[in-house]
């Protein structure tokens, strides 16, 4: 599996600018995949009902990606704004295959919201649960930017056979944050995902995007997104990884038969007491 | 939470050795972790009847360590070859409480099985569950080395309530391995652990053994332990790491106001989508 990622800052030209990194990459890879609500600024950064204006036109947005993915001949994972109905929206990664049909959709299932991020106001938690998508390329497990910092999400695409994880990622540092915060932070985010690698014996591909957007609120100066977008082999090591502050493609190949290795002795799916991992289910053992 | 761990080689001897080590970590710590199988050689090396013999005086070390914690005055958490009954064995670890009661115990619930580490010969799996251990230093998350591997384990005991996890550990490379294979197998077991006090904001703490066993088999040179012993805060840094070939004592502090400060603001427990998880109790979704 070739797969490409394209890790850009917003800018109100966006769309035809990754539509050119699109046109570069499908050179090298037939998958590719873009970070999480590529089209618009985060504008999760405040709460302002104006901002449910960027999913009005989802069906049009669905038309536009598809021929994309058409034209170029690759398989596409995008992450847009999904209206479903009116005062219903979504966090929703549409993959596309190579002839512009719709190979699936994942909605995202854990919603964060924290200061800056608050999605809770504009996503309503996904209900098509974990489920892979069956593409040309291979089986992907889509998920979607907070969903990274649990391993359940990582196991269950994993157990349903997904060949690779993938996460479009909207991530950053606020400014107003210690640099050493900010890098502790970075640092979690990349062994929280290495950790999904070891533990599930599956390659991890992560796009997030670059640049500083402004909080409009005034209540923060802003999120500095933190790019650092790449690609890690089924033992979880780096084999592609961008700056945090260039737009770039990267580009990785992984395979079915690195993970059948990786799992035949390190085999931790062997081993899990089910029996005994009920309570998992719960909220809280109290 | 003031804790030591003990890094050692095993020698016949070592038992007055780890004594002496506990007396020396008792004037810093109330709480003192020791390494997986500690009293004796990692039998496992090899299947081999005559090593349940490793297994017939567990009354006796029980007593043993019970006076040692009393003596000191410390919690101290053991792992021992357990004899349950004719022919029915754990791998399990005992926790002592200052004054030499049995503060609870754990058995190993998922058992390895490779080249060289032929536990599933010795070890019935644990039927004790997930459950930590409640002393006066703390609610203990007591589980034992191939445990580390799986996201499961930690998780529910955390949600158990547990402040800390505590990994008696016995890993190590075969001679036989290339060195960049070992270093990249070390890399996981740091990057594995620090995933799990990132997903659950809660320390950790790994006490392994060093120094090289010989395979009496002849199959394999035998196995170089690799210590490396640490203890991890709330937010999966190192506060403490030991050498790959020393014998030491190594030190840190860890508290609940951490683990708080943490969750508050990276609210994983807040978010996970407990409806969706049901197939985590699947041995595989096909």
């Amino acid at each position: 599996m070739k797969l490409a990622l394209i890790q850009m800052a917003y800018s109100p030209d966006i769309n035809s600018r990754i539509v050119q990194k699109i046109e570069e990459a499908s050179k090298r890879a037939d998958l590719i995949i873009l970070q999480e609500l590529h089209q618009s600024p985060y504008f999760c950064i405040v709460e302002d009902v104006r901002n449910f204006d960027y999913a009005q036109n989802y069906q049009r947005d669905l038309e536009f990606w598809s021929g994309v993915a058409k034209r170029y001949g690759v398989v596409l994972v995008t992450s847009l704004f999904e209206k479903r109905a009116e005062g219903l929206y979504h966090n929703t990664a549409v993959v596309f295959e190579k002839d512009g049909t719709i190979a699936g959709k994942y909605r995202k299932m854990h919603i964060p919201d924290d200061p800056a991020y608050y999605e809770k106001f504009y996503f309503t938690p996904g209900d098509l649960g974990f489920t892979p998508i069956d593409t040309s390329v291979g089986r992907l497990g889509v998920l979607i930017c907070w969903d990274q910092w649990f391993p359940e999400p990582a196991r269950l695409m994993a157990m349903a056979g997904a060949e690779i994880l993938i996460y479009p990622t909207a991530i950053g540092f606020l400014e107003e944050e210690p640099i050493e915060e900010q890098k502790a932070q970075l640092e979690r985010w990349i062994t929280i995902q290495k950790s999904h690698a070891i533990a599930n014996g599956i390659p991890v591909a992560t796009a997030n995007r670059i640049g500083f957007e402004k909080d409009p609120s005034g209540n923060f100066k802003g999120i500095k997104f933190w790019g650092n977008s790449f690609i890690l082999n089924a033992k979880g090591e780096e084999i592609a990884r961008a700056s945090e502050s260039d737009e770039v493609v990267i580009y990785g190949e992984v395979s079915r038969e690195e993970t059948r290795e990786i799992r035949d002795i390190w085999p931790f799916f062997r081993d899990r007491r089910i029996d005994a991992y009920g309570d998992l289910l719960l909220r809280w053992r109290d």
